[in-house]
């Protein structure tokens, strides 16, 4: 069993529009920033990272880059969202040939479908790779509504099936998981939920949009969270919540792209039909990261 | 400024419907089991007390015998909903006369209403009574939607809106608040949030259906939260969650009066059309009242 | 069994609001004249008539006014709508004692009920008062959901339930009625809908806010609909939609005391905390009257 | 401008599964039957041609043997669905290239779009493809929410926008359409709609996944619709319905496949993690299918 923990931050996907490719150098640096500031894993091709937007072959290179830019120093796992159980398989061969430490597994929905339909979607991918550690993600803001959590407690016995991100806000939902599974799977905060609180219940850390603009506050935050005390932590977690609620009101990757973009990351704009923010949202994001930064 | 804080129990509202009278002593007897067993405050006519169920009649008799009963030990608070603001105003005339020491005051809706509508209809009320202290409610399981942090922010500058309770589960949406109210305004726990986690980021208690059933072990969370350490309190807390639990899973005043009956308390049945439990119901409240009592 | 069928406007209901009493001239002025525009019935307390904003002794004053100007000339119904059987039952004591030909019958929920639970309700207020009409009224938009064919089917077999109200706009939801029920129940039309079209598909009415404000051209629809050819009536619905339009834009009882006031009943503003129309709305509405009266 | 109407069956996608391939002898005998039914049109990779579902080369496949199968014989309007803007236009240029008449476009979402970033979407599919006939398609059961009629008028301006599909289940919005647009984009029915109405309204034709079952009834109706008098259409409509009603009670590729092979098609089993129907279900259908065959 892995033992993931802490910050990972879900990358961005800078594309270049126009002639349809990765901005390479950009998606490096961010990379390379983003290890030497502390973080404990990445995560590319997360809602923050627009995969429903990109090809398979600009999937393929945000991973590849990733992996290479890595090198083996800290855990990457890479989303795999797919409506067919076929398509969700035929993106995971790829990570994996590509040497994905772990997935993120979402389903896309267009009918509903039965919790054995739902479970049998995840166990065929899980144990297609019975090496690679997956996580299951629910996110009812994205994709229309939560998983059961009796369909992630059949999932838990699945050896590979290591970890849960939920971000459905409901943080009495993570408590009752945990009661249900114990130590057979284990929780990330989602930026929903309360980072702090989440590690506080047990949680073992922080897959973020946020951190990909504040590597170091976000590991300072689990830092305190785990190692120092309350008091502390709290005045941490509340001053940084701010980041949070940004990421709430402002449309997802449109935000994290315009930050990364104030930052001097140059990753470009969010992928068509979606916009950049306008200038109020701007001005915005530029005091929230002054004041935080 | 009062100080409330700690478990205020929300009272059922125990009714004989043949006659369409109160069981008085039923309610006398709770009242009295609950204060012996160390709550800080009772709160009649909650959503647990089926306000809306109650002919105005029964609603001043409740709210008479509890205060009756208490004898100024510890704080009544009664809830005051209202569709009209003129309603509302009436019914918390007759608290006033009948000497609670504040109100819990909820926004019932037919139509959309602005926020300036809204904020009036708060302001109204908690103008009209300077003297109680006022909590604001919003429900939105209950009630369709959830009040904008915005309104609560306005109507956190009169002086005797002192309390929020927000049972949307969303804890984010509690630390905003504290954020943006700071000490202006104070937050009670719904039982779809944590109570531990609310009381650590800063929350002064818990409103409580559950408390009604379990008193002694909602005081003894309180306190290992306000005073004790954090693993201990947290052990309490997951033991203790499977009833917010099924307080969630059945409806919520069928399953507190079901609860207190099975306790011995004769409190009747929900008010018609609402039904009993059914027998496996019953017998899931049974096992998780003799696992925490 | 009755006959009702046509154009049975939903009456505001007019509240001298510093007083707390019924506009009563007002009142009696507007019932004059929506008989004498032809319309086939009256209802008073529909969602029109904010029957949740009034207090009994004010709903039963409007009741009382309203028979005794009709004096028999077309048939009253009478809204009532409660969340407790028992409340519902006492308001259609009142009204049958005041002399209404039927009721509509609204159930306000605060918990989820069963179907059982739902039908217990409809059936113990229908079997109470077995001389008056009932029509079963369901409105997703006021009450959050819609009541299911199948309680409408169970409720179909009792005598003097006769007519239901649909106002969920789906149009397909009606014909797997009339396919369900037969002539056992008949259906009235809501504003949700378009009128035509119900009357074309074998519905008998059109209940109707709108028809408070344009009760003759009301009328001539529901002529042209049911004697007329189909083209003509249809040239008529597409002129006459824009007012049903307005009615789903502007907050349901504040449009129509508007549209009211400016043609000069003198009905005055919806109940606090409902708020009136503004400048851009009332003028909205002045065009679409000047184009349609 | 074209002249699409009449009936369209949305057809289903025949896949092996086990290999990935499409079932081409059952697509071509399907399409060939629906054509000697009298079908006026097809439209491959629409919601029941599960176009989520299938890879690109997949699609293509479809796309090309019912376009050749066809042979010229009616119009074939293919579905294209994207998240991004340029993944769409990847697919109309592939439509385009193997002979299609025109595209129902479909906009995928998973992030809140503006108007403008909307309507982007659809004009820059629309004015790629200038030579092709343009179909928007609205289905807030499958994507969550309902397009604006403001959007619509605006690209009812767009020369080869001709035809809106609108699965709203509310008929009203479609005569505000008509009141909208006049003749600048037509409308066909979908099956949440009542077809009869909706050609009474003035609509063109229906786009009907259950045309695919039952096409000469169908069409049968569209003729009745359009040239027979009103009661001979409504008892067929009426008739008709229960195959609408199944088809939104069972999950939609699901049901259409299993009717198609109760009749013989051989289309194979819905998508994985999509389910076949279970036994109950079939029956069902077998029986609407007898009555109505």
């Amino acid at each position: 069993m892995t033992q993931f923990h802490g910050i990972f931050p879900y990358l961005v996907s800078p594309v270049d529009q126009t002639k349809g490719t990765i901005l390479e150098a950009s998606l490096r640096r961010l990379v390379e920033h983003l290890i030497s500031s502390g973080v404990h894993g990445l995560s590319p091709l997360g809602s923050t990272g627009e995969y429903a937007y990109l090809s398979q072959v600009q999937r393929n290179e945000i991973v590849r880059i990733t992996v290479d830019q890595t090198a083996g120093r800290i855990p990457v796992i890479a989303g795999v969202a797919g409506f067919s159980t076929a398509d969700a398989c035929h993106q995971a061969e790829q990570y994996a040939q590509l040497g994905v430490d772990g997935m993120v597994l979402i389903s896309q929905k267009m009918y509903p479908l039965s919790e054995t339909a739902q479970a049998g979607y995840f166990q065929t991918i899980a144990e297609a790779f019975p090496e690679k550690s997956m996580t299951i993600y629910t996110n009812p803001g994205l994709l229309g509504d939560v998983l059961p959590i009796s369909l992630f407690n059949e999932l838990s016995y699945i050896p590979n099936i290591e970890y849960i991100k939920d971000a459905s806000s409901n943080t009495g939902r993570l408590l009752t998981m945990i009661n249900t599974f114990g130590e057979r799977v284990k929780i990330f905060s989602a930026s929903a939920h309360i980072p702090l609180l989440v590690l506080k219940l047990g949680g073992v850390g922080w897959m973020a949009g946020p951190a990909c603009v504040l590597p170091k506050q976000c590991v300072e935050l689990y830092e305190l969270a785990t190692t120092g005390d309350f008091d502390t932590a709290l005045a941490k977690q509340k001053e940084m919540w701010q980041i949070n609620e940004a990421f709430t009101k402002y449309s997802l990757a449109s935000c994290i792209k315009a930050s990364l973009n104030i930052q001097g990351f140059e990753v470009g704009s969010p992928i068509l039909p979606q916009e950049p923010l306008n200038e109020a949202a701007m001005n915005d994001l530029r005091q929230i990261i002054a004041r935080l930064d």
